[in-house]
């Protein structure tokens, strides 16, 4: 949950007066994503949500996300659609920061993802790097195997406060994915934080996809191992093999792995696996006083990262050798 | 700010199939309310706001402000109104709270509130007070002078951490308050709780009252002195005269006061401060580690009750002598 920056009401209409939406007829903040403030916007032609980026998000970094939601939503990919001003600018300022108002978008995140959301989003991840594939902006993956180190290297002295061995534990793990990373697999735009916050679903129909704001481009198929990692397992960190034959093969309904891809399964899952734990350590050792925002917990993708560590191969994960 | 308790995307589905509003489209959670859980509601047929009542909300009460706002709203007043469920019960169950649906409101709180606010919250608070004259149910005000003897016990021990001297005068105000607080005055349903945050404007109109979850049987001119503490002092802490000239002149449009009332202005104003200091100290010296909700500073309504106990009259407030 996420409202950090109050908006007063005379800059908000000034600021929609810019765009030709109608007047402002009412404005509530949000609780959705959590790097940035969100409110539901109604206006004399309907509903909207406005975003105030917030200091984790680069300016720099905005016009690849709005560039990015424009491209999809012109492709068919159901997801916010970015609203121009008179300007034809997408992205303008309010209340001291970058802001865009984007459509609101029906569907509500599940809580208890069963086999059928993980099969829907297996396909809706492939549907989006397919439509990715002639975006022309690139942007870097700053929490890739490269930026993993730095963030270790935060957490590592009270990485042990958390729980015994975890230093030790981390570090193992992180030399063994700087060795073995990868290279070279197919890639494009990822979303990357594919987490069931971020899929709308109607009743059992998946309705679009939100929060692009680490989208970025890096192997489609690491793409897949987030999403395993983080629909796949059951609350008593178990992973659920049916699901994940169902999100895999939803995924190769739309577009088919390729042998490397399927080879580096278990790694990249090992090393979606860390990046979240690490980048959750580090929110977790460093929560401010007064923080109005509850961290996540870093051990469940601890837990997770053990499981991986013991997969041997794609099969391990629901993939299903297809018949020769 | 308040989202407390999330609900399951299935139990909300279910809960909503018990009305005729369609099928649930979207749900997010609103930081609206500090008392309870509130959730844009999107469904088939429209926006509504669904509330889940927490702890701090008697379930026992939820009848008065549930019958109060079909009453207000059958009489004209904009404020939400309950939608009932297919067997006729405004009141449901949800995620193990009570809930209810209402009515979307269109509107903003002001930030800033300027002079016409003011006049316009002065005419909207008397219009509610004729609207509710006929209302059959009663609900004793807590937080009358009766109170407040409790809410200061509680916070004594510590009220001078806050500041030096807080308990000695808060004690000795409320011995002033308890023995010469007025009765007998022109009573009904009051608000009790007509803050900027509850009184949605579009553009300049008022469109509307929310949050009558303080609603209670006591004195109107204790609503208005409520008002007067919480629209009519400037950020540096000063009264405006002016505003409150436009707040008591639009009261008066709808609903003139009685002698006892204006002679009684400024000890109600005395005890509409100490009560919001007194329930703000409490929750200062309350916030339970890890709390998601930062209180509110009790040391604003101190620097008002120091600015009514310099009052001499309802003139003081801006009240103007009608011609004889």
């Amino acid at each position: 949950m996420a409202v950090y920056t109050e908006v007063p009401d005379d800059e908000l209409s000034a600021f929609v007066a810019g765009y030709d939406i109608g007047a402002v007829l009412a404005a509530k903040g949000i609780a959705e994503g959590v790097e940035n403030s969100n409110f539901l916007l109604h206006t004399e032609t309907g509903f909207f949500i406005l975003t105030l980026y917030e200091k984790r998000v680069r300016e720099s970094d905005l016009p690849f996300f709005i560039g990015l939601m424009e491209h999809l939503a012109a492709k068919g990919l159901v997801c916010p659609q970015p609203v121009k001003n008179r300007k034809g600018e997408a992205l303008g300022r309010l209340a001291g920061r970058p802001a865009a108002i984007v459509t609101f978008l029906d569907g509500m995140g599940v809580k208890r993802p069963g086999t059928a959301h993980c099969g829907a989003v297996g396909e809706a991840l492939a549907r989006l790097h397919l439509a990715g594939a002639d975006f022309p902006m690139t942007r870097e993956n700053a929490l890739s195997v490269a930026g993993w180190r730095p963030l270790f290297e935060a957490a590592r002295e009270r990485a042990d406060t958390v729980t015994p061995g975890l230093r030790d534990a981390a570090e193992a793990a992180l030399v063994a994915l700087e060795r073995d990373w990868p290279k070279g697999l197919p890639s494009g735009v990822i979303h990357a934080d594919l987490f069931p916050d971020n899929v709308f679903f109607i009743g059992p129909q998946l309705s679009g996809l939100i929060d692009f704001y680490f989208a970025c481009t890096d192997g489609f198929a690491y793409d897949l191992a987030i999403c395993l990692n983080a629909w796949c397992f059951e609350q008593d960190g178990s992973y659920n093999l049916t699901k994940g034959q169902a999100m895999i093969a939803g995924y190769r309904r739309v577009r088919e792995l390729t042998d490397p891809e399927i080879e580096a399964l278990p790694i990249l899952c090992r090393g979606a696996a860390l990046r979240f734990m690490l980048t959750r350590l580090v929110d977790w050792l460093n929560v401010p006083p007064g923080a109005l925002v509850r961290p996540k917990d870093p051990l469940e993708y601890y837990r997770k990262l053990r499981f991986h560590q013991r997969a041997e191969s794609a099969a391990d994960y629901g993939l299903v050798a297809l018949p020769a």
